[in-house]
């Protein structure tokens, strides 16, 4: 049959200094995600949960965080450039449910402008970008601030046998 | 394609003078779950995966832990509005697959009665929840038994294109 | 529908003394994983996964830690009697999509070795096989090098109603 489904986890600290880019939207914090792009853990979940459904590797081989070319890259691009990748195999999205793990801040306010980010992306509607939050009841790193995990599941499928 | 999936992650802390409910039982142990609901871990993660699978928010959206309405509230009947809601948008369940990760108590002697309350709950056969548990093997959280995590994975559909 | 949906999460501890063995592959490394049988974190996960998906229960009911007969077992066999488990209900695996949590080693030159064997056991293709790897960014005790964790999800399905 041709549905596939892909799962996707990205972690990030949380440090002082860096800005704090979730969804594609930059909110206000005073904290921001560490990494070698601009480490935004929703898309990069996403990313991840595109690339494993379609059986092409995952983030790190399609972009390398060593790479000078992915330095500081705004992950937008990263996510428009996996929607090339997956639809060159012939694949569309059906739908993607993700979850944010993190203490602070609340990041429900910006959850809508985040689908419509995402959406546009991909070219799908909003009401196939579902995302979540929770905390994780001040437990583990999370719990203790120092970073933030999301999860993505994502249903693709293509036409034919 | 009218097939969607979801998926839902709970935690909650294990702390002593709370009863502890998983999968809508009560099983006895020297210490439940902390939260504002019975803080079923199990239920709370799949109403999570099927608001997910809908897009239509997620847990805190609908049952705020600052509503006195679901103060010390049984999941079972958040599970049920659950159901509700996403039938109201056409959505029915294929199935359900969960893992608890909790070091103690062995809920495995439970997890017949636990698939056939939610079943129950939502109008499908015990056999299309599927409840795991395993430990995290004395690592982080869970391993040192201060709380315990829940995940669980939906597909949901609709007839029509 | 006759299509279903499994997800499995595993972990274990990496001590000195034991070999390293990651989706059926012994890979050079300091450690290895702890466990009763081979402890590979990655086929117990896509175990756990495809029971799951079939509501069989998990890899503790049918491979029980504490049965001598699977102590020090090669976990490709007990991904070749899950195979048999789920066919016996009638289900086949349309994908795989999994992902590997853990520090080091590096495991990428890894995976097309990992997808043959796991497609090989399971009469599929390495391209239904998708195996990604990411840090957890130095946190936790995936950062601390103290263990790894493995999550799989799965669709399968079988002809009829």
């Amino acid at each position: 049959m041709n549905i596939r489904i892909g799962y996707g986890i990205d972690y990030h600290q949380l440090v002082e200094g860096r800005d704090l880019f979730i969804g594609g939207i930059k909110i206000p914090h005073n904290k921001g995600a560490l990494g070698h792009s601009d480490a935004d853990v929703l898309l990069h979940a996403i990313c991840d949960a595109l690339l494993g459904a379609a059986a092409l590797g995952d983030i790190g081989v399609h972009f390398p965080d060593t790479s000078n070319e992915f330095k500081d890259i705004d992950s937008k691009i990263l996510l428009a450039k996996t929607k090339t990748l997956i639809e060159a195999e012939g694949y569309k999205v059906i739908n993607i449910d993700s979850t944010l793990c993190l203490e602070a801040p609340k990041v429900k306010p910006y959850v809508p402008q985040m689908q419509e980010t995402i959406a546009n992306i991909l070219g799908i509607t909003a009401k196939e970008v579902s995302i979540k939050a929770t905390t994780t009841e001040k437990m583990g790193f999370v719990g203790r601030k120092e970073g933030l995990v999301a999860h993505a599941v994502v249903l693709i499928w293509k036409f034919g046998n």
